[in-house]
């Protein structure tokens, strides 16, 4: 495996429905940051799955009207002055300044199974809006008993997250160790970023995580859980903050 | 309807597998710029649905450390110093500039349904990483009779874009005007600014558009189809485009 694949075995627990827990080999996808650069100077860094880089920079550069006659992206990569050799190198720097900014969750606050599969399972309930339109994300913040105590929805699933840590920060609930925060989609490294960030000791998912969504959870102690569905979770991180298992 | 309702209702043409077309009002999902502003300087511009700004404002402070203490967010709140009042204004300035450089697509290229249809039905045979690890999302250009011409996955749906439409920008392919791209998921504001950008004249996607992507599609004379799913299509803009419709 090298860092230019775009998919990567992990060890994960999958809780069944009916109650039995095995260890198994699974896929994720590969998210790390790249920075894009024109003659040097960095335009944007994007977390991205790795491959097909050059493409990558020549789309965003077409789209932010660098190249306003439709071919000169092309010719941009071609002589050279795009510079993204180093841009996994520099992206992860900046990535890195924004992690050791972070503290580790302290709090030993662990969490029961069927509290996370009854909260996921109730999660629709609080998504008014995607129920009409379809188009949104939703994020939630549920107590260790599984109460909701603040749920948003938004286009962006990263504003459903700030939305609700904003609320609670507004109401001065930080740090959030007695709480989880449910999710309604995929798990991106920024979304645990957000949690981490408000101390929030767990994140529940109802889709897949990414490889650093992972990584920066077991980096700063917080339970991981992805495809929750159906009455089954899959634990990516932090096994020990879930009772019983 | 205010600008800050986080539900908008539209006109829709709905397509039904049996063949039926009828036209109704469909829900959408407002996006819409919005300026998180500290201290009179812009930190960012984040297309969200309106509600909820302060907490969006006082969660993404968090995030990017600007609130190392926990409950200083919401200091900084009621200090007033955070100016989010013209917030949606500085950042409908901001779109409109990156609007104005594009043109609308000129070309009179029509789809047929039937192709449209069958296309995104394949679109999981190009889906090889997803099928692996339920993380990724997807993009394809697609010809006029239903031929895959580029595909790509990305953890992140902006960057399956972009390397779709940097490999046609570097392959010398643009204005795309004989092509239509297809997503996997839902249709931001950005990803029908990229397809302007490289002169695809229709966007089909699996889920649901947004508010401003329906705007731009009809401004820029884009076909731009949702809810592709089971042989049905949903047409929110640029219907002109469809053949025997």
């Amino acid at each position: 495996m090298t860092e230019d694949e775009p998919i990567r075995a992990v060890t994960a627990l999958q809780l069944s429905a009916d109650g039995t827990a095995r260890e198994r080999r699974e896929e994720v996808a590969v998210e790390a940051p790249f920075a894009i650069q024109l003659a040097g100077e960095t335009l944007a860094i994007t977390m991205r799955t790795p491959g097909h880089d050059a493409e990558l920079t020549a789309g965003f550069l077409l789209a932010e009207g660098h190249d306003p006659g439709g071919t000169a992206a092309a010719r941009v990569v071609k002589r050279g002055t795009l510079s993204s050799a180093a841009c996994g190198v520099c992206g992860r720097d900046d990535i890195e300044d924004l992690v050791t900014r972070l503290s580790p969750v302290r709090a030993e606050t662990s969490f029961q199974r069927p509290v996370l599969v009854r909260a996921l399972q109730r999660l629709p309930e609080h998504q008014p809006s995607f129920a009409r339109t379809g188009g949104l994300h939703a994020a939630a913040l549920i107590t260790q008993t599984g109460e909701f105590a603040i749920a948003r929805e938004d286009v962006g699933r990263h504003n459903a997250v700030d939305k609700v840590l904003g609320r609670a920060a507004l109401d001065g609930l930080l740090p959030l160790s007695g709480y989880f925060l449910a999710v309604s989609g995929r798990t991106s490294f920024e979304i645990v970023q957000k949690a981490v960030a408000a101390g929030v000791p767990a994140v529940v998912a109802i889709s897949a995580p990414s490889s650093l969504a992972i990584e920066l959870a077991e980096r700063f102690r917080l339970l991981l859980v992805g495809f929750a569905r159906g009455g089954s979770l899959t634990v990516y991180a932090g096994q020990f903050r879930l009772e019983g298992v």
